[in-house]
């Protein structure tokens, strides 16, 4: 058989280990994989097709999922003007920090014609800061819209990019200027906005588990990793190969604080004017590379299914034309087939490149199954069946195949989310002193389920002697008397510490 | 019968008519039909939910095209190096007077810690500037992409936020910061570069007539109105009510000067090495502008039905609850067997206003077709169908109906098409003198196809004198031996010239 298992001598491209350096392992993937790339500008990355293909699948099942919940999108501007971000003191206390100022509007050509410099003349009255994020332009917008509870709700999401001025920055995972969602939306009452703010965590959980095949820890944040200008912040945690917790998606209860800001009232159906009850919700391109570390190994990339921009890849092994020829026949019948149950597939008959270098190639890229077809498989009305996830291979019948096919990638989907599950159950660790604690995080990683203070004191202490932040309070936490690992004093409840990206 | 004719007394929101004010009118139209809104932002326009939901439906369309013919997508940086712009001579000359350019990346609490101002530290070395369009950050990136011919073409598409400091703005037709696509493309030879160039003009004529209902004149600009940095540029320019033109999009075929400027070269097949060969090509959220400005009449928005974010609604003429119980009955069954059809369908049973006022808002909002079902209609088997396009109503069975719709539904598309063409075919105007020129440019408008001498000089001063500037040179224009009408210098051909947006 031609058939045999991908020699890494003849790989195009050779991957860092994950255990001889797992960040140089991620970039490998990143950049190997053609998924991104760097930039001139400073902690800006490019998208590169295969990655953003990726992002084109993620945005259509967010997007329908936002609107099977009620939302509709909408555009408001890059800019916002800097007196805007002063109005809501916790908000411009958070952002300040990290952003890009527009000052000038023009250019003009220097005194010795030799290059392009800032027109001092075109100087702005007021500065323009690109956003970090819109709760006070659209806040701003929301004043005029809003009169009464009739006007109630405002359920709106805007796809847009977003600047903040990182200081120490890793492909996807933290970027000067990345890609997100932002929903925004206004309620008659705190228990509406309450139940929005939660409605969204569990949709943005269920992408997550479902679509991406990453399990996550809902919870919320205590106050020191709240949302600047938040009352509550829910999140999704999860937990990647090195032990590490990624914040994959925010949902933040605003309570009245942007209406406050920006007098944003209205007339309720007692006819009395109050403040109106916020929240606002972001995943972003970051669940990319949350993706990229959750699941692949030192071949490369493994992408779930339901995400994979494509699914099935059909190499042809042919020693001569003839067979060539004969092989193309039946691999364009066998993506037919594929291509009528809505498998993307792409077939691969390029004859400049071995088939070793392909099998690689797509190990690589993470397509999830690799059909390779030879002259005896012709011959046996069978071809060979390869999985990513598992990289173990079968000879399958053509008879039926499409629904082999289809059935398989359902099973590598659920594969992918089983196998990060049982990762993440093994790295749930309850610890019982601040010593069990520190060893754990270095020899173990993962969560550390520890009592603490409820003080940010101790959170600030803890993180400043051992990089580990309290990630979240997980929904629905048991109460547990206790005494917190750092300080000792009396606690209700453990609360979830990691090292996180 | 309470299916009357529309009272405009009972409008919550009265337009102004045409005639009086077109100008008026457009923006009552945008602000009024909730399509946008002005913003804090100098410049910068708010899109809301329904002007978003056209736009959506204007990328998903054009976003098939685009894919179909080969292309993908990618995201390159919000940011450009100040010294990019200047790397490309024209270029930088086109675009440096009027951009949004940041120099800090910091804020700080002022002295007196009543608000926040620029940190002078945090000043950058290098300014950026926020793109006013990506080929200079793109093709840095095309140099490290590009060796060999067996890397090109390249195919790319982004859709991205773009800014330029306008001095005079108009909801969606020109705004500060505007959405659109860019295409950027790279070839191994000229023929190919200047095929893409052509065939994506095509997309696009084809999109505006096909979706948008819009005629459009395919042409290529005067070096005058060439894109910076371009060899040629090809354009789409539709035609409005007031007579006024609209450049729709543009392909620019760019030579090899932005491979020259960033230094992309590749071996070609031959093993010798070459300057890359490019196109860039681009539409805009202007399409909507162009939309609203082609079809709409003093009763509000007429869409096209392929891009109405909702193609029929359905009102209930009930005089009480009992009636409104039977007639939701019915519509609900007509919903579905619209959306079965894959029509998007809105019934508006909301009691709280009556069927007059529903008409007067859904006639301002454009949507195609509206049926009306009273007490009467449901003896009957019938409905009250409304088209938009012309106002005009009839009494429709029930049986077939979502047939009938549907049929309508095409029938409206057409005829919105053939009723715009009808006007521009009516307002292109051959002229022969400049006298004759400028008295039908100021009482009839529309195109002037006259005789041009070929000039800068002659096309800029007919500019400062009429205000009208030459939007094309028609593909596959007629040879034909005339005098310039300003210089009476021999010409080969007439051009179209135009005042426009």
């Amino acid at each position: 058989m031609n058939q045999q298992a991908p020699n890494k001598e003849i790989t195009s491209k050779s991957i860092t280990r994950r255990e001889d350096d797992y960040s140089q392992w991620y970039n490998d993937l990143v950049i190997k994989g053609g998924l991104a790339d760097y930039s001139a500008v400073r902690g800006c990355m490019v998208i590169r097709p295969y990655g953003f293909a990726i992002w084109e699948k993620m945005q259509s099942a967010l997007d329908k999922m936002f609107k099977d919940t009620g939302h509709s999108n909408a555009y408001f501007p890059l800019f916002i003007p800097k007196s805007f971000l002063s109005r809501e003191a916790a908000h411009v206390e958070g952002f300040a920090k990290e952003c890009a100022v527009v000052t000038h509007y023009r250019l003009k050509t220097s005194a010795d014609g030799k290059e392009v410099v800032v027109d001092p003349e075109a100087k702005l009255e007021e500065e323009l800061i690109v956003r970090p994020t819109s709760e006070t332009i659209i806040w701003n917008s929301y004043k005029s819209w809003i009169r009464s509870y009739r006007d109630l709700p405002i359920l709106i999401n805007q796809w847009a990019n977003i600047v903040r001025w990182e200081m120490r920055t890793r492909l996807f995972l933290r970027t000067t200027e990345f890609l997100w969602q932002e929903g925004h939306t206004a309620h008659a009452t705190r228990d509406e906005a309450m139940e929005e703010a939660t409605k969204m965590l569990h949709v943005y959980a269920q992408f997550a588990e479902e679509w991406m095949g990453v399990p996550v820890i809902k919870g919320v944040k205590s106050a020191n990793e709240r949302f600047a200008g938040a009352e509550e912040t829910f999140c999704i945690e999860a937990l990647v190969q090195d032990g590490k917790a990624i914040q994959a998606g925010t949902s933040h209860f605003l309570g009245q604080n942007f209406a406050r800001a920006f007098d944003v009232t209205f007339t309720n159906k007692e006819n009395q004017v109050d403040f109106v009850w916020a929240t606002s919700w972001g995943v972003s391109t970051r669940l990319i590379g949350t993706l990229i570390m959750a699941h692949s190994d030192d071949n490369g990339l493994v992408l779930p299914p339901k995400l994979a921009p494509i699914q099935v890849v059909i190499v042809p092994i042919a020693k001569n034309e003839e067979q060539l020829k004969l092989i193309d026949e039946k691999a364009l019948l066998i993506k037919s087939s594929l291509e009528a149950k809505g498998i993307t597939v792409k077939y691969d008959n390029d004859d400049k490149q071995k088939p070793g270098w392909k099998f690689a190639e797509y190990e690589m890229k993470g397509i999830p199954i690799r059909i390779a077809i030879g002259p005896r498989d012709l011959q046996n009305n069978s071809v060979e069946v390869a999985r990513r996830d598992t990289l173990s291979k079968s000879i399958v019948s053509l008879d039926g195949l499409s629904e082999t096919v289809a059935g398989l990638l359902e099973e590598i989907q659920q594969n992918i989310y089983a196998r990060a599950l049982a990762f993440r159950e093994q790295h749930i660790t309850p610890v019982d002193s601040y010593d069990q604690f520190k060893k754990l995080l270095d020899e173990k990683g993962g969560f550390m389920s520890a009592h603490w203070d409820g003080t940010t004191e101790t959170e600030l202490a803890i993180k400043e002697e051992t990089k580990a932040t309290i990630r979240c309070i997980p929904l629905n936490n048991p109460n547990e008397e206790g005494k917190c690992i750092y300080s000792g004093k009396p606690s209700k409840q453990r609360v979830l510490f990691a090292r996180a990206y």
